[in-house]
């Protein structure tokens, strides 16, 4: 079968590797339909060193269920389902309490070891507690934006939850990729008043107002954080959604969240270190978030997308076969597109 | 009047200082009857730089209220109350949700404007905001522990209740400080089930035993973090206090939350950057506190002292007059107190 394979920064390549099989008996084998390029694998594409042996990539895929070892249960042969960006039991401790990405018997796609989303065919782990079956059709209109609650949209969701975003408040989203696009969708679906989207392209700005942001602040630095405190009656936000994980962009989403708000961390921290560790204290800022348990939203978010209530789909402005993966990725880097669909 | 005075590292002084008066209409003036010396009233005596003006001490008091502003209508000439360790409004945004620290037109005692509480009386800005009348005579038996609801004993139930303590869960308390004694007590009131102490003293390990640790960690650095984790079934803790500010001890309490864990940190922050960043955030941890709002926990706090139930006066095994204040600075900088209590 075809499949991405990363051999270090930039060199991303489809190739022919061994077809994907059912090793374990809780697993179940899924023939992708669709798959995505996120964000955070541009984290390797810029940085990983060379490797002989790569590493498959793709953690948001949706798919067909063309086999289940003799443990699978609940899912079944035919299924349409989603892979959430972590696999999980579905059972352990954390999973019952919603933090699938902590499931004591789960992990993550690709590598060198599993399967990534962004193949013809994928061995997905603990199937019946990973999967989420989806009740359409292979090529519903709606593909796209079901494709999101695979981890985007499901990560910017977490951003707001817990930046603990509520009726009436202010919420500020730092970062314009598609998570923070998603962040925007959901800080305004869970009801906040004023939505400050914090970017500087013109293509996300305009898909930000589009999905709620009353404001757009694209100065960086202090600049950033005196506008923001200008717009907020000197105070800051009460919610703010950090959306890119870097040192600066983490220091201005801590900078605006006024005493006692909070800070929903969803962009992966690119330093060991955390700043402005003091002034939040002062302020009684929490900070909060981390990987987002996308199996534990799709109950939630799922209807809302069917409905067509909110369309996460539109972050989605590149798209084509598996032999535009590296396309794709390359297109991302340059901030040409927001987000790569590979549809099989 | 006399006042103690810092005026460098390790040079503490208790001088004749002009009378504290009345200045504005929403003053009050209170004589003091008891005072306390703070952790965080070390920092400058470990650090201050040598200055010739010097900066007025003392955040924790009770007193009696010897004048009132005209403004002043809550708060009457004769009433014993005790004042927080941030003086507020009590009517702004930010003390209307609780977070009187955070005040809009608040402040903190002591520094080159202001009395400070380890004198003999104290100039009281927002006196209708800031003091709590005491429903007890001037040398109740109750004294200590009433004065501790000033400032360690709130700052102990801030670190429990932003850690998110709850019955049948476990806590760990990084620091045993009065504040992190006061932790125990706070986790235990909460309904803690397990509350592992983290300190290398005898007298404190002894004093956080009879609070309600269950378990105790002497170690530190990764082989304190392997100890909690080997006594929480390789977990962590759901909810750890943070009472100390310096790096390792951050580290350390960041280090043993465990998955979607919370800590509380009230010890204050001598870094401007926070360790463990990465970690925290692929474990959903959540990093909260700051200043406790004392004022805000009388209410709850008070009943609870009066009836007998918590005894956080225990802390306090340094006493004399306001004579003795350097002698208290230094034996709590050596460690041969815990908390020293003045008595006028």
């Amino acid at each position: 079968m075809k499949a991405t394979v990363m051999y270090g920064a930039g060199d991303v390549r489809v190739e022919n590797v061994p077809d994907a099989q059912i090793k374990e008996s809780t697993d179940a084998l899924v023939v992708v339909t669709r798959a995505a390029i996120c964000g955070s694998d541009l984290w390797p594409y810029k940085g990983m060193p060379a490797s002989e042996v790569g590493q498959r990539m793709g953690h948001e895929f949706i798919g067909i269920v063309e086999a289940v070892g003799k443990d699978v249960h609940k899912i079944k042969v035919g299924d349409l389902v989603a892979a959430p960006f972590a696999w999980s039991d579905g059972t352990c401790e954390f999973c019952q309490q919603g933090l699938h990405t902590s499931c004591l018997h789960g992990g993550w796609w690709g590598g060198t070891k599993l399967d990534g989303g962004q193949g013809e065919a994928v061995r997905v782990p603990q199937a019946d507690g990973t999967l989420y079956p989806l009740p359409v059709s292979r090529d519903h209109a709606l593909m796209p934006s079901l494709l999101t609650l695979t981890d985007v949209m499901a990560t910017g969701h977490h951003a707001a939850v817990t930046a603990k975003v509520s009726p009436g408040k202010i919420a500020a989203v730092v970062g314009g990729g598609a998570v923070g696009l998603c962040g925007v969708i959901a800080a305004k679906r869970l009801g906040a008043e004023q939505i400050i989207f914090l970017d500087r392209h013109a293509d996300r700005i305009a898909l930000a107002k589009e999905f709620g942001a009353t404001d757009i602040v694209s100065e960086r630095g202090d600049t950033a954080v005196e506008k923001v405190l200008t717009l907020t009656n000197g105070l800051g936000a009460h919610s703010v959604l950090e959306c890119v994980g870097y040192e600066e962009s983490t220091r201005t989403a801590l900078s605006i969240a006024r005493p006692g708000g909070t800070v929903g961390r969803v962009g992966v921290p690119q330093d060991e270190a955390m700043p402005a560790a003091m002034p939040t204290f002062f302020r009684n800022v929490t900070i909060s978030g981390g990987p987002a348990p996308a199996r534990a939203y799709f109950d939630e978010l799922l209807p809302d997308v069917l409905e067509g209530k909110i369309q996460p789909g539109k972050v989605f402005d590149f798209s084509g076969d598996i032999s535009k993966v590296p396309d794709g990725y390359r297109a991302m880097n340059d901030r040409k597109a927001i987000k790569a669909i590979i549809e099989f």
